[in-house]
């Protein structure tokens, strides 16, 4: 298996292709509506078994490498989807209809992540290590050496998303984190880009055999989601779930999840209509550009963005009037581009014509007989009927926004009150709008699993203080991130040791700090 | 309101007591089975009504409220507990049929987690603070200024436990580290120690007062637990829940917290039998030494602790057997003691003929007539047996144990791998034995929260480095403890601030470090 020998249209299961004898899917070209070869058949239940035996059987071994040979094979997975160059974007760009620069960031983000991961398994802070020591003269009672760190959860299951065939999908942010974890990876791939899906796959196997990691730590499986996806959630070895898509999609896996005799965690990034809230004195002084700014993130990618920028609200006036008019001028401009499956485009269409019932429609994109395009479309309402109809805060994949006007601050405010867990929310404020943008922070902060001041909320940086997450429906467990370094702690759990002899302490707790990590000693951070 | 005064039997809502106007319940002395004065009558759904607004209102001031604040509120409900004195103590003693050096000591360990998490206040870690300078020179883009910190879930429910009415109760380890974490705090009284309860209730609403902390923070409903208890969980502004206590009750409430319209943690303290494994070279050099240890924990407290030792498994021979002689010696004489309900006494009573069914019975306690005490109860069975019959899986709470004995170390290990999730697994072993054990540690790690060698699992220290956890039925989060500092962070999410202007910006990530707290900037903690 050579990484850009033709696609195979097979499974991988535990570093071999295993041919699917499911159902047969192909790759679509949205742009023009065609099949893309070749045809890829969905695995069995058979193949589910297959591929958590492996994992199960690999987890031991995989959980006892060092982090720096996980460290490694992260690197190697990066340096492989990198090889794979023009071969892997040409894939992507065909199988999403997402334009060749978009990919080939994406691709960077992609193998930034891996090694983002890379360098926090070489920093060692991962393993939460503490140290209490013994007090063996502690009246009444002696206190015993007790120390702490943190152990890989098991196999998890992870979901390819749509919208990015390479960040959130086979080698993305979920699957970077859980290997970085220790925890071997099960991927069902997404229909929308099976071929994308295979070369990726092989360039993990690839980099699992050439850093001698078990071959069962990872596998890709072809599938539906309501029947393969289902049954890897409930595979009893399956210890984990990771998946970004639809609130529908991601309530039945929690629900799955849940209803097993051993309940396991699901990280579902699900909706978010990411509210923008843009203040008086900054509408003031540049309503029309932050206008034309909106919808230039609105629009991007086809708004097919976790983070599109769905909500906007603010005090009515002639500020409003005029960021609405240049946004509708934008809007009415916009030409339509594809949309990345025919199931989205139509899916959008029909959340359009929703919102058209419930809102006033304030423009709409060019008409365009091109297949799978989305049209741009803005519309607008008043806080108190947005108020009124949940309908309105329902997600729009797509570029669609929605514009509420209030009357005063307070309606702002009870607004952001009354909106569901968000991604992120969005404030435009000048400085003499601070003190109030300010207290609306206090409410955003509930809210957002991120807030941004002055900026647009498409684009998600990969670092260590980044936060892709949120409270319920925004993602199934608040308390968690999908991207950035936070997010392996998904895939963790603490174990306490006392009085365990000291050759049988793992590195991270053991005397001498070998492993030369930040460690909590006595309740401080120390590294000797 | 003086704490010390007489006990009145009602309930506090925000700083105010109310009459209870439902069932009417009393404290119970188990060793006579008299009732106690004076009689509670449980709270009503107007209460919890009642409860949730006022921590809903108190929460946005609760929160902002600094560390240092904070901490002084946690160290004066230690102060407020301890001045309780033979007051507090005596009615513990009274309502649980603990002797009274228990009761003392369990004040102290109060006090002490109170006292911790005031030290992990002004430490500053908790707030998670993750600083990721701008670049506007990035090419090619520009990377914003993000930072990260850690913000309080919302108002909390805790389930006071009924074998630890101070530790695990109203002022227990769940309630400490939810207002540490700027979560008000809702507790749901046990009717197996009102009294206790109101007395610490009292400390906590004067604490509050006398530091200036909104009186919605905590209150203390009396209530059943499938109804009061239920519309706790549910109310929408309770947004996270403490739990110790049945397998039952806990998988009901996390059910009843799933089923949500915005689903909410559940941290659910539920079900251990606490393995302990006897390795050959141990058991030959000290076997009976180790068959009286046991039991003394097995024992103690009338093995009323969720950490009791309730099996032991070792290879067969003549160890094992002059561990199970010594150990049938200090059961059969051991006097039964009570247990700390009659209910729980009746159950105890069940479990153990349930478990006489199914395995050997080895020994037994002493009889006596005494109400609500508890014999100690010792079985034997083979591991052939014990991996046919779940019962012999279930906890009997109280002080009943099984041996299982196997044929070879495979069988130990096999045997090891069939458990359930444990909050505790301890091994025995001389140095002769610790390559073995060093492989069983392997597999323990993924079945318990705690491991331990050469001790007993009885007795749970209060520190940075303890895991009171486990996966799951041990509880329902093994992401989690519920005992040491750690135990904060349930309560917590992490908000990611993106470009926010620094005036606003909290001081856990502002210019600067005001706070003089360890930040990761850039990834590198740093107090800078």
């Amino acid at each position: 298996m050579t990484t850009t020998t033709p696609l195979t249209g097979e499974l991988i299961i535990a570093g071999s292709t295993v041919p699917g004898t499911g159902t047969t899917v192909h790759g679509i070209d949205p742009s023009t509506g065609a099949d893309l070869e070749p045809a890829y058949r969905h695995g069995t239940m058979a193949d589910v078994e297959a591929a958590c035996a492996a994992a199960d059987e690999a987890f031991d071994a995989y959980r006892s490498t060092t982090s720096a040979a996980r460290a490694d094979f992260l690197d190697a997975i990066a340096e492989n989807i990198g090889a794979l160059g023009e071969t892997l974007i040409e894939r992507a760009v065909a199988e999403s209809g997402l334009p060749v620069g978009r990919i080939t960031g994406e691709v960077g983000r992609t193998s930034g992540q891996l090694r983002l991961f890379a360098s926090v398994l070489r920093e060692g802070s991962w393993n939460g290590a503490r140290i209490d020591p013994a007090q063996p003269d502690r009246a009444p009672l002696p206190r015993a050496d007790i120390r702490q760190r943190k152990v890989s959860l098991g196999p998890v299951v992870v979901f390819g998303a749509s919208n990015f065939p390479l960040a959130f999908s086979v080698g993305g942010g979920d699957t970077a984190s859980a290997l970085a974890a220790g925890c071997p990876v099960i991927v069902k791939a997404h229909d929308a880009h099976p071929g994308t899906s295979e070369y990726v796959g092989r360039a993990i196997t690839e980099a699992a055999a050439s850093t001698g990691m078990p071959a069962g730590v990872f596998s890709l499986v072809y599938g539906d989601g309501r029947t393969i996806g289902t049954a890897l959630v409930t595979d009893p070895r399956v210890k984990a779930v990771g998946f970004t898509g639809s609130r529908s999609g991601g309530t039945a896996l929690v629900r799955a999840a849940a209803d097993r005799p051993e309940p396991i965690p699901v990280y579902a990034e699900m909706s978010s209509i990411n509210p923008v809230f843009l203040f008086p004195h900054a509408l003031e002084t540049r309503a029309a550009d932050l206008g034309r700014a909106f919808v230039a993130s609105l629009t991007l990618g086809s708004g097919q963005f976790c983070t599109n920028p769905g909500l906007v609200i603010a005090q009515d006036g002639p500020g409003l009037d005029a960021f609405v008019a240049a946004a509708a001028d934008a809007v009415a401009t916009s030409t339509p581009t594809t949309m990345l499956t025919p199931n989205i485009a139509d899916s959008y269409a029909q959340g359009v014509d929703a919102l058209s019932t419930a809102a006033d429609e304030v423009a709409r994109g060019t008409v365009t007989d091109a297949p799978n395009a989305g049209r741009a479309a803005l519309f607008s309402t008043d806080a108190a009927t947005f108020l009124d109809r949940d309908v309105l805060q329902a997600e729009v994949f797509g570029a669609s926004a929605l514009v509420v006007r209030c009357t005063s601050a307070e309606q702002v405010a009870a607004v952001a009150r009354a909106l569901e867990g968000q991604l992120t929310a969005t404030i435009h404020a000048d400085a003499a709008d601070h003190a109030d943008a300010g207290r609306l922070l206090r409410v955003l902060e509930l809210k957002a699993g991120r807030i941004l001041f002055d900026g647009w909320p498409t684009g998600v940086e990969v670092g260590h203080a980044m936060v892709h997450g949120g409270p319920y429906p925004a993602t199934s467990d608040s308390r968690s991130t999908s991207v950035g370094s936070l997010a392996i702690e998904r895939f963790l759990r603490p174990v306490a040791y006392q009085d365990v002899p000291t050759a049988l302490l793992p590195s991270a707790i053991a005397d001498g700090n070998p492993d030369g990590i930040w460690r909590r000693v006595d309740g401080q951070l120390s590294r000797d």
